[in-house]
């Protein structure tokens, strides 16, 4: 920032805007709008529009600068927006003993931790060594989940329902992939926790291997979540899946195994199975899963009921209009072994942007990406 | 979302950008600076440098794309932004029983009710059918009232200031209408109240014809928004109006009547009738406005102290400084038959972004539209 | 706002885009994402990965209009944004007595008071007069004080660490300054205080001659905030600051005085003094000042300790990548004559982003701008 704040000021009402000519930002984005109406909570139905079922809708800034040398520096800002409603975001007020005494509203966008440039702020480096990635970026295990996913964490179907997310995107992340050699790549990621006196605290590590080659793609992805003091982990996962397209169908499968001791009392024991195909039909693709979530969770742990097993099923089927533009409908179900729905701990059917009021839920809606 | 989220990030770092070329987002907006002097405010005057007089400030983006066989699919944002200070809004903040125990400061997006793409956000699908529009969403009767106003809903001048709007943007809301056949126009709308459980409560439906041909143009719109318990009307609103432009003088008229039980209790009955001109004079456009508002409510009602009729007169002059840049100005006086100034109730001199603190306002300032 | 919105919404979905053809707006930005290790507080060192240290990350939308006769409009809109955390901010709750009763968080933009497009937000009008800029806007004094300190006001070497600032950017400003006269330019400044019935009170008025030919850069600033009830100056500010290039080495100079009754009660009495170097190095730059600060205030000034004071030596090393993207290093550390460490009043080694938590702090990152 060593040039004149003021003559910036000043050049912006005299000079020319060529000093200013820009050759390195992308525009894009997506906006998804929907019906979703969800049934089988015990206070009635839910009939909204929605913003972003598919995924959630979006704009976005992109650029890359050629360095030489085959070095490039990029960049990835992605901002959530609410497609449907400026409804704002109910947000809790705590008084100095971290009690919650009330609510205020917060401007909303919808995805991304409700925050500007939430969905996604992250600078880039690349080059013969691999890719440096470092800001808020998606974790290895999400990304890996959703390239798994036949409705790709997104329609009523989506696995996330019921398949335990510990963080859908990291915040202060750095990652590092390797180039690609022979279709397998090995990457790595640290996100900071930034406690002051305490650099283990809140921090998580994860490390991922994945190898892709022409219609077959595996994962494996395991990631560390230490507790908020530092001593013990609150979340490992262990995740392999892999998709594989054999032209007429394309099959998916997910196993994923996550404990930890999220108080340090007692240990959470979760193992998550999908199975799920994608078959191009009419045109369109219609999608289809079923997982699994077996909750090995003794009673009474904190955010988790203990033993609340659940099963899903989801199909959907999207139609592409243009190349930008798809037409989509999708239903899933959850079955909860132990809660009677209406309960608070139940599963409920959600999509790419909202948690959803019910254990049954119908999509229909158009998503256009620029 | 099937595409891996993992290689999109290292394709940020790694590919050219030519993968993500754009050719379908336009990016617009309007920067509105000037002086607004407010009188007649028991406390004393006002002077302020306000952020869009004519209109909001905002920034959009837009897009179309050509779906075939005359078919299009589109969409526009648009968020409102302060363009004179960073001053955060007030919120109010409530206890579990919705009674108000503070306030606290959320960022402030000046107009689009605060929020993020607040202005407008909506997907649209076009063809020979019609339009269809899904989102947020200008109603209606606030469409054809900032057509019909001579000040087009900005200025010290604007009707809105005495005149009944329940609804300036709709949230959830579906809108129609259909091609134009010899200058008609037909056009519906639904604003889903997404109330769990109760698919009427709060919800608003509209349908409007108009007609233009020429120097002409006639609207008639009607709106009917349902109680929060969906049984019955909190406001029913019917609105005709128009504008002839006989090239020397345009001249600009509207009565509107309103009506409903917002609390159940009582009926709000309210008759607004606004007479105007737009003359072209020394290169520029002088704009004129009288509007009365005969509130015919029995007092007490709940949000209307009960037959508070109020008149204003409203005169500006706006010149072309180029096609996207004008300087304005313009003065408005409310006369409030029942309310001496100063108290809560009374109807204050506003413009595009403000209430106003007074009930006299004098506004000179640039408008720029990029 | 005289066009049909309507009209827009529909146009938005059939009509072809051309209509909203786009010539005038730039979009550029900065993102810089960097280590910081902070030391010396009581509670233990903390190691981050932070959202701008050269300068806060930022996304921008500028134009210009050529009005013919030499008269040009434009306009300027910058965000800062969290490139590293989608965390909120958190913000205080007060209750109608104006205690604070507890704390929520709300979005987070990182820089420019957290507000969206709170770093800047101005109107520009230009010609042979010279410039009109009125918004949100750099203020004189932070202007050139920015120009002078060899950081360029970010980095952990930043003068603003010790420096009294009272007003990096303004609200509800005016600022106009002339055409360059042999190098010699005169600006003047004046934001609006906005008190309803006072309009003196918190208003800042400021004023700058400034001196640049070749090698040489000379400003006289100075301004002077009202307090919030219109008698007498909350802030009076003086500063001259120069930077000479001699090619091999640039030297900076800073003398900045300040007083002033906050309170209206105790006179706050500061008198700063920078000196610094830039010197090209091995194809980047070495940069490094020495900066002190003393406090003649008398004891228990509100919001000031009393004879506090501090001092400051900075170093930092910055390397082009290319015309855009810079890695860049940094190391300073501040003394406090009166506070050990710790304390809540204590002087705090911050950047461009941040206030710091430490009295020693270590900056390591890249910074690409777009």
């Amino acid at each position: 920032m060593k040039k004149s704040l003021l003559s910036l000021a000043v050049l912006a009402a005299v000079a020319a805007p060529a000093a200013f000519a820009q050759s390195s930002v992308t525009i894009y984005g997506k906006i998804d709008l929907g019906l979703v109406l969800d049934s089988g909570n015990a206070a009635g139905k839910s009939l909204r529009l929605s913003s972003g079922e598919t995924g959630g809708s979006r704009l976005g800034f992109k650029g890359l600068e050629d360095l030489g040398g085959g070095y490039k520096a990029g960049f990835q800002l992605e901002t959530g927006f609410c497609a449907d409603s400026a409804a704002g975001v109910s947000t809790p007020v705590k008084n100095s003993a971290g009690t919650t005494i009330g609510t205020t509203t917060a401007p909303n966008f919808c995805t991304g931790s409700n925050a500007f440039m939430g969905r996604q702020a992250h600078g880039d480096l690349s080059g013969s060594f691999g890719a440096l990635v470092a800001g808020r970026q998606f974790s290895l295990g999400f990304a890996a989940l959703t390239q798994i996913d036949p409705f790709g964490s997104g329609y009523a179907g989506q696995a996330e329902n019921i398949v335990d997310v510990s963080g859908t995107r990291l915040n202060n992340s750095v990652h590092y992939t390797t180039p690609s050699i022979y279709g397998f790549t090995a990457s790595g990621e640290v996100a900071f926790g930034e406690t002051i006196g305490n650099w283990q605290a809140s921090r998580e590590t994860g490390a991922q291997v994945a190898w892709a080659s022409g219609p077959a793609y595996v994962a494996f992805t395991t990631y560390d979540l230490d507790n908020a003091n530092g001593i013990g982990s609150s979340r490992k996962n262990y995740q392999i899946g892999g998709t594989y397209d054999f032209g007429v169908i394309k099959v998916h499968g997910l196993v994923q195994k996550s404990d930890g001791s999220p108080t340090g009392a007692k240990k959470v024991d979760v193992l998550d199975l999908m199975g799920g195909v994608t078959v191009p039909l009419f045109g369109g693709s219609l999608l289809a899963s079923y997982v699994h979530h077996n909750d090995r969770t003794a009673a009474s742990v904190s955010g988790n009921t203990g033993d609340e097993d659940a099963s899903q099923y989801g199909i959907g089927y999207s139609y592409p209009l243009s190349k930008r533009t798809a037409i989509y409908t999708a239903y899933a179900r959850v079955h909860d072994d132990k809660n009677s729905f209406g309960k608070a701990a139940a599963f409920t059917v959600g999509n790419a942007t909202e948690t959803g009021t019910g254990d049954k839920a119908f999509n229909l809606g158009v998503v256009h990406n620029f």
